[in-house]
């Protein structure tokens, strides 16, 4: 059963008289009367992790991604709890002080603050994280308008030909081995462009599990179909060198996830401010496809102008 | 290492700058000027419920146990997240059905709304639940006053001959079972007493852990001493009759922990007041004890005047 239809069939009428826990349909809660913003996250070793030899990549990586969940509702974030589940091996002193100096580094970079959270005894390591944030608004999901394009910040595919890498599954020169797995490890979040957003997306997300996948989930409750243009899905220099000696196709890399780059829509009349944004911070933007009618079936469009379909349009929880 | 040793040497600097994280030594997070008290906690199959025999009721005791950390704060609880993390067998259609429905009683019971979390597949079952209450002030850890009395609302003890009855070490007839089993699964919590104990309490924490640990968690960074008498201890009729048959001693049972009942000090003065409202309230109070000078040690006095040591103080999460 997928996580969708779970929560729909069992936990929705919870939720029914709060509007404020967004149908339980968004990756975050937002409490507009009280201006707060909170994501809930749980990661799990050998499924949200491959396991735990470099603690400090991996704590790194999921708060990350927990903090991306706020970045791109246009919320920022601004303290941290972290709850680790796990034995003595993965909680040995050697692995927490390499865990503390992470969280350490990355309250600096973020701006946010360790404020609570427990440790507890357990023989399968995970971490449950909660980031809290502020704002006046939130940008909701299912809110694409029609004729919207539909945009994406920075480059995808890296951080999967980086986890391919680490699964020895792709063999590549030192240099590039790193760049990938680099790409993997330590996402790089827009936090500077969060606030800006808020005054052009009309819906967004983050992309964590595929570029096709999130964009789906996107829209879910709404009546409306995309076009994505595989041609103009920005990826990185290096990883179009992979795609030029053939090592790769660019189709089956660009929609398998853990990106954290920020998919958005906005009206065609926002086109320039959101180049001229993106162009003074300094962060990489592309248009890639457009919101169209229902009567239209959801569509990706090749180089060659001929509808495709992925494979793998990414990742879905299943039970 | 004790949970303590180990977030003050790996993580205290982390929250340094966050006087809102309470030095992480308390059970919740509180931010005054947002007026917001958050409070997260994991809970672990094996370690902090026996097995998931009993979805529903495994449930509602979690979930009391988070609502509890706020409850004990004087702060009223108004929303919460469940992130569950489980294998299929765990979340069978039939188990999430029993989720839905026990969760849908204690949002009842409690006032309570679901407003997020996740699902993610696991081998080793675990819940980490995030409550989330709104209050102008809290009653903090570490504020007990010299010649405070201690008092505990409630009984202790019921639980923990809950759990031996589970466990199979302990041998009722089935009228005195069920009772245990039902204290063990099902504690009362005192959430209309919330609001009246900010206007008594110095201090206050929940008995989760163990009367004894929980009351040296409560000052544990207080220069001052406690004096308890075991036989102003509450325990109910029934555990009475367990203790006059010799079946189980008072000092064996007291400081088990998970009675979930609200420890708390205040002055002398306060005494009239705090009988009147628990009695307005059908809260049943009880005074065990007093603060005292950290010129003498900490003293636990049984019913013959003697100073007694408990072999177990309580429950302390090690690695």
């Amino acid at each position: 059963m997928h996580e969708f239809e779970l929560i729909k069939k069992f936990f929705l009428k919870l939720s029914n008289f709060n509007k404020n826990a967004l149908d339980l349909n968004d990756d975050i809660f937002f409490d507009k009367s009280k201006k707060l913003a909170i994501s809930v996250d749980t990661y799990i070793e050998g499924t949200h992790f491959i396991n735990f030899d470099y603690p400090d990549l991996v704590i790194k990586k999921i708060l990350r991604s927990s903090i991306s969940d706020l970045i791109c509702k246009g919320v920022i974030p601004k303290y941290y709890f972290i709850s680790g589940s796990g034995d003595k091996k993965s909680f040995s002193a050697k692995n927490l002080k390499k865990i503390s100096k992470s969280l350490s580094q990355e309250q600096k970079k973020y701006s946010i603050y360790l404020s609570g959270g427990d440790t507890t005894y357990s023989k399968k390591l995970s971490f449950t994280i909660t980031v809290i944030g502020y704002s006046n608004k939130i940008i909701y999901r299912n809110n694409a308008k029609l004729n919207d394009d539909i945009y994406i910040t920075g480059n995808l595919g890296d951080s999967f030909i980086g986890l391919m890498i680490l699964k020895k599954k792709i063999n590549l020169n030192n240099k590039l081995s790193n760049y990938f797995k680099k790409s993997f490890f330590s996402p790089k979040l827009h936090i500077n462009f969060t606030k800006k957003l808020l005054s052009f997306a009309n819906t967004s997300i983050d992309i964590s599990d595929g570029l096709i996948a999130d964009l789906e989930k996107l829209i879910n409750k709404q009546k409306v179909s995309y076009k994505i243009y595989l041609n103009d899905v920005p990826v990185s220099k290096n990883l179009k060198k992979l795609i030029s000696s053939k090592k790769i196709s660019k189709k089956s890399c660009i929609s398998q996830g853990d990106d954290y780059q920020i998919l958005f829509t906005a009206p065609k009349s926002k086109s320039g401010i959101i180049h001229k944004t993106c162009n003074s911070l300094g962060v990489k933007i592309s248009k890639i496809g457009k919101i169209c009618s229902p009567s239209q079936k959801s569509q990706i469009i090749n180089e060659k102008n001929i509808k495709i379909t992925l494979k793998n349009k990414g990742y879905f929880h299943r039970f």
